[in-house]
């Protein structure tokens, strides 16, 4: 018998330690008409070796109203791609925006889809909308199944420069954007550039301010090119805003691959420049302000600040206000105005991220600054600054 | 200007691609009395440099009518290490067992708990309790921002040595066990073994089908231990229980660590052998049978599926059952002459796995097997015959 005695192990503490990793793929792909027939970015994503993968589509009804013809077209390319994709029922319709993200309503239905149309850890969930909806949707499929595999067609620009490129999801819960939610790389990013073409107006300009922010951050070229494209942005030009968008998101996505913590387990978010304010001038007004319009106001209020302690050079806080205000942004919101309540927003997000307060301002273009205090009397005299300057400026239009 | 036209990037197709990789450390203590004054296992997990770290205890109420004393300990061990851990509120209790995973309940509690306190991404749940417990906090926890630090104790020879000790959480839905939740690493896991002796003689039995799975699919020696320690561990002695629960925990930890899949990206999954009869048999019996007790008939049928199909030597299938009803499993229930139900079994774990399917029988000890197809005929005489051998066994008992 192996020369064993009949004695047990003794009764010692006993500890086993070491350490693994996790490899994932991370893809994007920019096209035009991914559903068109001619177009095959979306089937040559799909595994061919595995045989036909199961899939359901879940769309943001808001995506459906301005393309009504996409549920039809999805089901065609099934049919024209039977050898690689199964579709498993109907399209599926969810609402979209922050709304679908401040209960559990969505991610439901979302797993509920899962589970009824037979959605397995090797097939594929198709979710296409605006990042609240991908958010959502993404959550729950990170979920079901502990994870079944997540094709975004993400249709806003915020969401093809930014969110949708990442690897995060989530919902809304106790009242605090984000709660919920989980780090999980999809399978690959589809930004489809057609789809900004019915966007209103606001929702067209919303995601230049993340563009602006990972420029500010990363790139002196591209705020060049953010300036020099900011007046063609406002009059819907596809072109000029195709190449930002993609510019932002292959920033954001080389931030994911290379930056060393794609999962945040360390303290500092520096693409969170600018948001500390950004997160809580949206609840403030209710969502009445979209997240890049918030995100717009709070790198202007992070970067007046880093002027006013000497960090930043003034002419580049001007030259930023410039450009947002060429896009078309404006830098200015009541919400401001209850400095108080404005400034939890700081114990807020220090709690989110957990820890040490890490706020990332910029010392220059492309220079990020990780600061751990912040002077709340100079924060002050900023947020006022962000307001007198945008009351002269409009003072001045009128 | 850097010599850049006023031109955008062409409306082209782009394509970017990369890998990234995140790591994790996995701890894994054995002690008893984790909680005593002179114990500084739990102490010693927690980072100093940060400062106190906020905690939040989460209590399975099984474990906390069994030891009333734990929220008393848990609040005194705090006041100990001030410097390391500031307790946030009193303990709480939750309930467990598989109820805790039937709906949100125990998850939004767990959750909201996390929210009130001021628990942070830095800041730790110590939860407390069986596999069911540990499940559902694990779940709400490694959602809430999106993960925060848990120490896991698990309270139950299942727990500790088994689901414990892994990567995985969850809640079930749909009626699903685990359909929804994640893949999330804790931050350490400490098995209390002096916990083991309050539990009722099924409890301290169950887990113990888990260390024979593990021991027929990885150790041979491992095997021989259980077969010469079975005895003893009906006689509840904790040292022999403890060796046992500690060598199981170690060996699923390794293969977390060196299996090369953590997260179960691949289809394979060694560790379910016999687990996709114990899975339906438990749902069949609405949750009468407990998971071990499921385990150690799901064991049986696939062993004697695997003998009869002349994969394994009859020889390791009887030492197997002989070890099994040496520790004082029963190898029979009502349910398995449901058949037609059973095997629907099957089809849900392809399902929940994703893709082909892959059961893991094994060809001798220490030698796995994946198998992709079953035939059902010889399934349902093997089911037959797990039956009439139980059924001998028991006449020659009487």
């Amino acid at each position: 018998m192996h020369g064993n005695t009949d004695q047990p192990r003794p009764a010692a503490a006993g500890e086993h330690a070491g350490a693994f990793s996790v490899e994932w793929d991370h893809r994007l792909i920019t096209t035009r008409d991914a559903l068109s027939p001619g177009n095959d970015v979306l089937a040559n994503l799909l595994p061919a070796e595995e045989g036909p993968s199961r899939m359901v589509a879940c769309l943001d009804q808001g995506l459906v109203d301005a393309h009504p013809e996409l549920p039809a077209q999805i089901e065609l390319w099934a049919e024209a791609n039977t050898h690689l994709v199964r579709l498993m029922g109907q399209v599926v319709t969810l609402p979209g925006g922050e709304e679908a993200k401040n209960d559990f309503n969505v991610f439901n239905e979302a797993a509920r889809v899962i589970n009824d149309r037979g959605i397995c850890r090797k097939s594929f969930v198709l979710a296409a909308g605006g990042g609240a909806l991908l958010d959502a949707v993404g959550f729950a499929a990170s979920s079901a199944h502990r994870g079944v595999r997540v094709i975004r067609m993400p249709s806003t620009t915020l969401s093809q420069g930014d969110a949708g490129v990442g690897v995060k999801n989530g919902i809304n819960a106790f009242g605090k954007k984000n709660f919920l939610g989980t780090f999980s790389p999809p399978w690959a990013v589809v930004n489809d550039s057609n789809l900004l073409m019915s966007l209103s107006d606001r929702d067209w300009r919303s995601g230049l301010s993340e563009a602006v922010k990972v420029a500010l951050l990363k790139d002196a070229s591209f705020f060049e090119e953010l300036r020099r494209l900011a007046g063609r942005t406002r009059t819907r030009d596809l072109d000029a805003m195709e190449g930002i968008v993609q510019h932002s998101a292959h920033l954001h996505m080389k931030h994911i691959i290379e930056g060393g913590d794609p999962f945040e387990l360390s303290t500092a978010r520096p693409l969170d420049f600018g948001h500390w304010s950004a997160h809580k001038l949206e609840q403030m007004s209710g969502f009445d302000l979209k997240h890049g319009e918030a995100v717009a106001i709070g790198l202007v209020i992070d970067m007046t600040y880093a002027a006013m302690i000497g960090c930043l050079d003034e002419a580049v806080l001007k030259s930023a206000r410039c450009c947002l205000l060429d896009m078309g942004f404006t830098l200015d919101h009541e919400a401001l105005g209850n400095q108080e309540v404005l400034l939890e927003g700081l114990r807020e997000f220090r709690e989110h991220l957990g820890g040490q307060l890490t706020i990332t301002l910029v010392q220059g273009i492309g220079e990020p600054l990780d600061v751990h205090e912040i002077d709340l009397t100079v924060m002050r005299r900023a947020i006022d600054d962000v307001r007198s300057v945008a009351l002269n400026e409009s003072s001045r239009v009128g």
